[in-house]
């Protein structure tokens, strides 16, 4: 428990957001996964074989023409639960604080998350993936074909992170 | 020049979208890049090695905190130019319509770009990067760090696109 009344940890540090948002978002489907609580969700996408399945909108329906033939996806959503306003983040799995734009916390600005996903199948307007790590009932922002030439930086490192944790 | 009334292309789609937005979403800073035109940007981010710049709000200095030590970035940036109703799109340089989920065109429901970027250099809140392809001045959503272990998949394939090219 937070002995802070704002609901801080130790080290973390919230900024005055603007009065107005700049622009709107459409939630366009739904993401159902088998987790129901935030405690119950894998620490990664890559920790979970789980099936999940993305629920476009019928209206939308069109738009997943010739989606079936990419392999990988990237799925944007909408990450509602968290407070939005924090810099600087004391992750409970880590030691000490961070920047959040270092970091794939929640908690975001603009809480907006990206996970690539592989395409198991598509019925209609249902896709089933494997690697979402979301809430059950997650809004679904987008979904991107994933090309390997632009998206894949297998050298990329991250330097606060130890090697071989995600 | 198109000839359709509505700036649509022959086999283009648009649907009614939605009254009212369902998220918001804050501008937190800007892209400088080289391009002021839609026509001289980059056709795609690794066709250019164009330094760029991400110019942070003040207001989020904070959240900067070890980014410096991310070799890439993950960049959610804003495209607010282009209409956002088409569900099947007819590009110019392909031959077919295609859903929109299945391009990386900035006409999308939800104009949300994500560009891998690698980062050259941190000088306060300006991130000097290489891996953008966006028109100047765009506005900025969130700045993530690239982990290798769950956002590359290097044998990642888009079957409706011809190999080797992006």
């Amino acid at each position: 428990m937070s002995t802070d009344p704002y609901g801080l940890r130790p080290g973390e540090v919230a900024v005055e957001l603007p009065q107005e948002f700049d622009a709107g978002l459409y939630f366009i489907g739904r993401i159902r996964t088998p987790w129901t609580t935030r405690e119950a969700c894998p620490r990664n996408a890559r920790e979970s074989d789980a099936v999940c399945t993305i629920e476009v909108d019928a209206r939308y329906a069109a738009a997943l023409k010739e989606v079936e033939t990419c392999s990988h996806l990237l799925v944007l959503y909408w990450m509602d639960k968290a407070r939005r306003d924090l810099v600087l983040q004391a992750p409970r799995h880590y030691d000490t604080q961070r920047g959040t734009f270092a970091l794939r916390s929640p908690v975001r600005l603009n809480p907006i998350a990206t996970s690539v996903v592989r395409l198991v199948r598509v019925d209609g307007t249902r896709l089933s993936v494997v690697g979402l790590d979301c809430l059950d009932s997650t809004p679904l922002l987008d979904i991107k074909p994933y090309f390997a030439s632009t998206d894949a930086v297998p050298a990329a490192t991250v330097g606060w992170h130890a090697a071989g944790k995600t």
